[in-house]
Order: C-alpha cells, then sequence, then structure tokens
C-alpha cells in the first residue's frame, strides 16, 4: 500500500473517525482503525462493535493495499503536521508516514483480523437535507434516557409515517418530540424504530458544517445514514417504544408566551436558590409570570415577567434543569408555554411552530 | 446598611473577591464575603485566611453599615441579573437585593464575626506597571513545585535588590528566573522573600486587562499588593529559599536558535509516542535540530529543523512537558537553546532578551 493525500483532507477524515474508538483493553484492534483503497481514494473506517463509520477521502493512490494502525497515534500525528502532502507507505505491517520534515513509523496489525462493518444495500427509506436533520436531532437526543433499565429509551424513536419522519426522545421527566416535513425525498412505508443516543450524536457531530442530503438506509437490526463522504452504521435498540403521543396535551387551562431570552435569565436566577433540590416554583396569575425559589440556609428569590396571561391562575413546581435544556432546543425568540394543573407535564413550544415540543413533568408539591 | 450600585460594578467586584473562597465546613463563615461602607464606597473583602482580599466599588450609599452573605450565592445571582441599578438594602442580618424585576432575600451573618485581614501601612517597597509585573509572573508561576514535601519552593521566590526585582519558581525539575528591571518606583532596600504560588495566580487574575501601577508593601510574615481599587494580602512563606543562581549555566558547549513555532510542533509531535514516560530524545548535530521519540507498541518518529548549531554535537533526553510549559512562557518569535552536557541543565531564553531563563533538567539516559 502506498498513498499520497493532503494533511488538511487526512486530518479531517482520521477526526471523524477516531471519534468512536475509546480504550479497549480485551480487543486491541477496536482501538485500530482500517485503512483500505477502494475506487481510487482513501477509505477509512473505525468501529466499536455497535456503531460503524467509513469515510473516504481523495488521494493518490500508487500500491493498492489495507491495514489497521493505532487511531489515536496517527490521528494525533497528523493534526501536529504542516498542511502538506503527506506519504504514506506499508510494508511489512510497519506504516511509514512522511510529511515536510517529519516522519514516523507506525506498528500495525493486519487488515484481516479488523472486525467486519456490515453493508447496508437496502434503498433508501428517506432523504433529508443535512441541517434540517442535524437541528432536529439536537432538539430531542438530550432528552434521551441515561439509565440503562428501560434500554428503549435510553434511544431516540424514529417513526416514517405518511412521508413524514417523527423523532422523539424522553427519559421519563422529560420528553421532546419533533417532526420532520421536509423530506427531500421518501417513500410512503410506515416503519418505527429506536437509534442509540451515542449514534445520534455521531451523526450530528459529523454533520455540523457538512452542505448536502443525508440518506437513511434499514438493514436487519441496523441503520445506515449515508452522508456521502461517510457513512454511520448503527446496531438499533429493540423493543417497544412507549406510545408517549397520548400524554401530550392537546388543550390548556393557561396559556402563555413569553420572550426566552427573559424567561432563561429569570430561570438562572432562580436556580442560584435551588442548589440541594433543583426545585423552582411558577407562580403565573393575571398579568404575571413569576418564578420563585428558596433554600432555608441561603435565602430566597422572586423574579416576574409582565406579560398576558390567557386562562386561570396556577402554580407549579419545576426541576430548573430541564427546562433550561428544553429552552436551550427551542430557537425562536418567543417561548408558547401551556398547562393544565400542577401534576399534569407542562408544554414548551417554539411560539407559532408545531412541529416541536418539549414536555417536563413537574415536581409533586408536599 | 443601603446602598444603590450598577450591577456591572457590583459583578466585576464581586468575582474579585469570591474566587479564593471555597466550600468551608469546620469554618462557614469563610464562605462569605464581607460587604462594608468605607468613604462612600461599598468595600468587598473575602479571606481563606491565607490570602485576603479587599476590593472597592462605586455606589450611592444611603445608609452605612457592615455585613456578611454568602459569597457563591450573592455571585451568581448577580451574574444574573440584567445591568440596571441594583438596591442594596440590609435589616435584622437580612440581606435584601432589588434589581429591575428581580429581587432576592440572603440569610447573612453578622460582620463582627468575619475574619480579620491584616492591614500593612508600611511604605510600598516598590511599583511597577501592572502589564510587566502580570507578564513577569505568568513566566515563572508555573514552575513552583505542588509538593509540600519541600514548602520553599512552593512559592515563587521574590528577591529586591539594586532597584530590581527578581522572581524565581522550581520545583526541581525546571526553574523559572525572570529579572524585572523597569520599575517605577523603588528603594534600594534588599529583601528575599517567598509568596505562594496561590497568591501569585490571585494576583495574575486580577491584573488582566488593568491598567496602572501595582504597590508592593510588606508586613510582619505578610504582602500587600495594591492595585488601586483592589488589595491582595498574602501569608508569606517561610524558609530559605535555595540557591538556584549557581546552577545557571554561564557558557554553553552547544548553541543553536529556532523558531519558536517549529520547535512547539516538533516536539508535540514527538509527545504522540512518548505517552508512557513523557521521554523525547533531542539530538543536534551540525545543521541539524532532531528530536525523535518511540514507543515499543505504537512506533517512533523523528523530525528535524534545518538551521545553525554553533559547538559540538550532543544528544539529551526530556520530559517533553516541561519543554512545553518553558516555551508557553516565552513570547518572541526565536527561542535560544544553550546545553553542555546530558546531565546538566538546558537553558531555553526568548532570543536577545537576558531577563528571562527556563532551566530544564535533562532525564538521564540509561
Amino acid at each position: 500500500m502506498k498513498i499520497t493525500c493532503l494533511q488538511e483532507n487526512l486530518k479531517y477524515s482520521l477526526n471523524i473517525a477516531q471519534n468512536i474508538i475509546g480504550r479497549n483493553l480485551t480487543l486491541p484492534i477496536l482501538n485500530n482503525i482500517l485503512l483500505d483503497t477502494e475506487d481510487g481514494r482513501l477509505k477509512i473506517s473505525s468501529t466499536n462493535l455497535e456503531i460503524g463509520i467509513n469515510t473516504w477521502t481523495s488521494g493518490k493512490i500508487e500500491k493498492k493495499g489495507a491495514i489497521t494502525c493505532p487511531a489515536k497515534v496517527l490521528a494525533s500525528f497528523v493534526n501536529n503536521l504542516p498542511n502538506k502532502k503527506i506519504e504514506i507507505e506499508v510494508k511489512n505491517n510497519n506504516l511509514t508516514l512522511k510529511c515536510d520534515n517529519y516522519k514516523a513509523s507506525l506498528n500495525c496489525l493486519s487488515a484481516e483480523d479488523f472486525p467486519i462493518i456490515p453493508k447496508i444495500d437496502e434503498k433508501p427509506l428517506i432523504e433529508i437535507k443535512n441541517n434540517i436533520l442535524r437541528e432536529a436531532l439536537l432538539g430531542v437526543v438530550g432528552s434521551a434516557s441515561l439509565s440503562e433499565s428501560r434500554p428503549e429509551i435510553t434511544g431516540v424513536l424514529f417513526k416514517f409515517e405518511k412521508g413524514e419522519l417523527r423523532l422523539a426522545a424522553t427519559d421519563s421527566f422529560r420528553l421532546a418530540e419533533k417532526v420532520i416535513f421536509e423530506i427531500s425525498k421518501g417513500s410512503s412505508e410506515s416503519r418505527s424504530l429506536i437509534v442509540p443516543q451515542k449514534t445520534i450524536q455521531e451523526i450530528v457531530r459529523v454533520l455540523a458544517e457538512k452542505e448536502g442530503e443525508t440518506k437513511i438506509c434499514l438493514g436487519v437490526g441496523q441503520i445506515l445514514f449515508d452522508m456521502g463522504d461517510t457513512q454511520i452504521i448503527s446496531r438499533l435498540i429493540e423493543g417497544q417504544y412507549p406510545d408517549y403521543q397520548q400524554i401530550i396535551p392537546k388543550a390548556f387551562s393557561t396559556q402563555v408566551v413569553l420572550d426566552r431570552g427573559e424567561l432563561l435569565s429569570i430561570i438562572r436566577a432562580a436556580a442560584v436558590f435551588s442548589n440541594k433540590t433543583n426545585n423552582i416554583k411558577v407562580f403565573i396569575n393575571d398579568g404575571d409570570f413569576e418564578v420563585l425559589s428558596q433554600d432555608p440556609d441561603l435565602g430566597e428569590n422572586k423574579s416576574q415577567i409582565k406579560t398576558e396571561v390567557k386562562g386561570k391562575k396556577i402554580e407549579m413546581n419545576f426541576n430548573y434543569r430541564y427546562l433550561l435544556d428544553g429552552l436551550a432546543n427551542i430557537g425562536t425568540k418567543q417561548v408558547f408555554i401551556g398547562l393544565n394543573s400542577d401534576a399534569s407535564p407542562a408544554v414548551f413550544k417554539p411560539a407559532g411552530d408545531d412541529s416541536y415540543v418539549y414536555l417536563v413533568m413537574p415536581i409533586k408539591s408536599n
């Protein structure tokens, strides 16, 4: 194997591939990446047995071949090089890399020992613009559960239905749902599946500043996100996603629309006095949205926003962290809040946009 | 006590004062700051019994008084407020704070219980421009020892002599020395004292973007850094600072001047292959400055800079972290390196500037 490529291109591709690689002591080859020549390009692959990444970069292939070498070492070394031509040559399980006045030699393992990353040759189920997909995933991924006690809610629900894609995530304390209507190409097939949170985080990372479209294809127990020069293949989570839609209220006895920045400020101010329980109180009355918190040792505080309130007055308790998380997912200047009782979920939405909803369960007051 | 001040001013002063406050469980009043009215201004004080900070901010004093309240809570709350007028009122050990639509009430303790921060009324020993003092302290503070086994080298040496100030710090693996010649006002008194590293870090933090001059005054076992609207008072470290000057070589058998950026790059590249020992090898020969490293599991690398070398060829081993630390303290484009043998310290200096020197002990080769 002998290839020449630009430092900038190799650095970009290595950084995409190496992120899922940890420190695997039982199966050391998982600390490696696979370098391969394919159709006149360099193909770089990595896997943690749950997620696999393939990414291609342009270069001059002088001699075909394949090898696996330590991912973190190669990526760190290449990151430090000047943006010049890199020559890579492999002989007897040894990779030599030359760039300007830098030279390195890496101990490698045979490409044959590298785990197989599943291939999915099915036709795409759907095609979505990268920026739309990324924004939608960012709005829900943080609400997935981190606890393995209910594996089915540790992932993000993908529900393909009537040419739309519905995404949802919940940890049973809060829930986020986003519907993508802007599908570039799609089948009308109805499917429902659960993608691990870590996979979604990788997709969000790779999609950053990447133009174009992503094709989503399904295999047996696997999903493929094809972003052109990068593919992410992931296992799916088995199980039945909870039927969450029934708990999203459709009508509200109290409604208010607030400036997002002002709301963030008064929640953050209240957070200062809630450092043991994260508990803050929201009190809505005629023309007044108040946030209160208190700590017996420290003191208490109260902040308010004067605003028009539709419906009846209400008092509820929340974990302020869930409120801040939800507001971070809402990009509009105005936020709609809909409430019913101090024991039923509060609804947060971007004002005038019904494609996104964020639900928070209140804390029961004693 | 009743005062009015601007959010921006109060925020700035609280952030200066609260940084030294940790979580003290045995003496809870140390988690508080002291608010006091003095000469028509608000004085904010904090102490951890080793370092004391006094800082003054302008405001309208309607009623004099003094109180202590939880530092972190007050600072976090004020940080979140809009930049508007803040009204503070104290009644019965309770502080009420109002700003726009925000209101808080803090549980306080009596000002009488707050530890006394020592006063130093001596005439200043020296006056130095803030930017010069800050730069000089930054160049040495990172080299002080973190181990308490030899307390006298956990601080920075201040040596006042012949109208100059000589600063030095070492952890016995490396040593940094800076001489400040640009003294605005100073006595010719000779004094030598050791200031704790944490105090120096606080001074560096407070001096950031602060114009003007700092006066240094000495008390009994105490030192005062008077920066105008902020004072830092610290205990001194007792003991005799090692007579380090004898180990700084004055002549070199090998000398080289290198581009700082290129040198940083080749050291960082070598660091990738030294992740168990931090050991890298420097090899200097006719016209060639080489850095090499190897790891039996990963591989090896070699990078070089073509340059003029004065003197004989030499091979030495270093902990690369000490080299990177030293180069971070050198701001010039060119770096001078002077060497004598593989068992004697290497000298790094900004090219053409003899006021700063950074010494690194080599690792003995087997």
